[in-house]
């Protein structure tokens, strides 16, 4: 079933005992610099860092008791992987996680840190989807995939809910696109709130397997995708694509230096930590590619999840 | 004349159409970290990136159009400079604004950016007050003080005034000390509207001025301070001074080691970026010199400038 936006006013009353309302910021260096009124969904600021914890909050939540019980389980070693942990741990539900075993040791640790038992595997997707199915198996936990599954979908359309709540009278919404499950819920709350509005995606240049699926009609998979953007890695999936197709302007690329450039700006002129994969969607003001000047653009941050040891400025 | 909270009720009412009123953000992570609960004023994400365009706004637009006219004048390379350009920018009327001759070109362009008529002068106070007074002669500008004027801490008064109106009930708040501007608002604001509410200020170790002014009973100036906290390195002025000893409940100092973890902390965790003078607020809490368990502590986060290419991790 693909989700409504009747779901997604369902799954903001589910998750708000448990997710940040978070705040909407503006910035008038960034507007100038921009040539449009811009407003940032500031997901960064959201539990566990990234909007993850929307999608993550909404399956754990929508679980019967009974299947509750035997827990969840994911193979990521990203935010969604953090983000299921923690809402498992609010449940009081245990949260099965496969890692790849070369996961980075800061990464393993805010798994760990939320309660997530983890389990390690091969690098190899094949490793990863056999050690999933052999838990599932053994413990009758529920998989919530991180972004192919309604419930997470729908739980990402909180977001653009929120700040439509806020700014009602936006022309355009900017999200990033990896898997497509924050693009695809944003565009569900967004184009079903308010007809007409232009949803737009920033996708990395050098991972631009969505803008190549848009065009060829049907999913290209993401090969050896090279960027900092490091969230956004991933192949669109099969229920993520078809809303995109259907709901979705056009997806803008966006080059390294425009990643890294926004990005800086953002940090220097807004004074918030973002990562790489929020700065895809404001590189796509930044770049210029599309005319979007004198618009009220709203922005999704999805996140602020950086190693600060590591910037690339 | 003291300034009082019908002064601090009224500025707000003349900064609201020029100043960002800033949001109150809480952290979990925090909160665990130093056993309170804590809420963060932002005005990291203030006009100019510090609580310093409050008083400078507030002093500004408190002018007659007479004297308005004739601009307004401070010797300052901080934020206070930047601060006041704009807020005069914004009226309209020339800000001049006297500037050591060796202060990092990011601060003469910030002051420049805004408007700002620089005057350069040797780096040593009696150039710096000649100068000013010169070119004060010359204007007829309006001299406005970094801290040591009512019109300012009144402004800077309005930042613990909203904070409370967002969250009421605080049990203690906390303001780092420099010249003595913020702080000294923050207490009248705070003592008033909340009886029994606990004033503190943090101040870096390495330029403990007021700390020693407190036991001392009078001013003792700042010599010689090195700190990374730059915005913390002036003296108590005689007008900020009387008013923290009479509702500044003690003034914690934080070391250098305290500044720089507290920083890192917030930047990881609250996904925000805040200046070392802001950190040596949250580091009252951190170090633990002082019993604050379990109460609800607002802080007022100064400012978020810092040069991302010099950072202290």
């Amino acid at each position: 079933m693909i989700p409504t936006l009747t779901d997604i006013r369902q799954a903001a009353e589910r998750i708000r005992p448990y997710a940040h309302r978070t705040p909407v910021l503006t910035n008038d260096s960034l507007n100038q610099k921009v040539d449009a009124r811009v407003f940032l969904k500031c997901e960064n600021f959201q539990k566990v860092g990234a909007f993850k914890f929307r999608g993550a909050c909404n399956a754990v939540y929508s679980l019967s008791d009974a299947d509750a019980a035997r827990g969840v389980c994911t193979h990521s070693s990203g935010n969604h992987a953090a983000a299921l942990a923690l809402a498992a741990k609010l449940r009081g539900i245990p949260a099965y996680i496969v890692m790849p075993d070369n996961a980075p040791s800061v990464k393993k640790n805010a798994v760990a840190g939320y309660g997530g038992l983890i389990t390690f595997c091969a690098p190899t997707l094949e490793a990863r989807e056999s050690t999933l199915d052999r838990i599932r198996i053994e413990t009758g936990a529920t998989v919530v995939h991180p972004y192919n599954d309604e419930r997470v979908i729908t739980g990402q359309g909180t977001a653009a809910l929120e700040l439509l709540e806020d700014v009602p009278d936006l022309d355009v919404i900017i999200a990033p696109v990896g898997g497509g499950g924050l693009l695809s819920g944003t565009s569900i709350a967004a184009t079903e709130i308010k007809k007409g509005i232009r949803v737009i995606a920033g996708e990395p240049e050098m991972a631009d397997d969505a803008f190549r699926s848009m065009q060829a009609g049907e999913i290209i998979p993401s090969q050896n995708p090279k960027t900092i953007a490091d969230g956004l890695l991933t192949s669109l999936g099969s229920l993520t694509f078809p809303i995109i197709q259907q709901r979705v302007e056009q997806i803008v690329t966006v080059s390294e230096a425009g990643i890294i450039e926004s990005m800086k700006y953002v940090w220097e002129r807004a004074k918030i930590i973002i990562e790489p994969s929020s700065a895809v969607a404001v590189g796509v003001l930044w770049e210029r590619k599309i005319d979007l000047r004198g618009l009220k653009v709203g922005i999704i941050l999805s996140g602020g999840n950086v190693d600060l040891e590591k910037l690339p400025f």
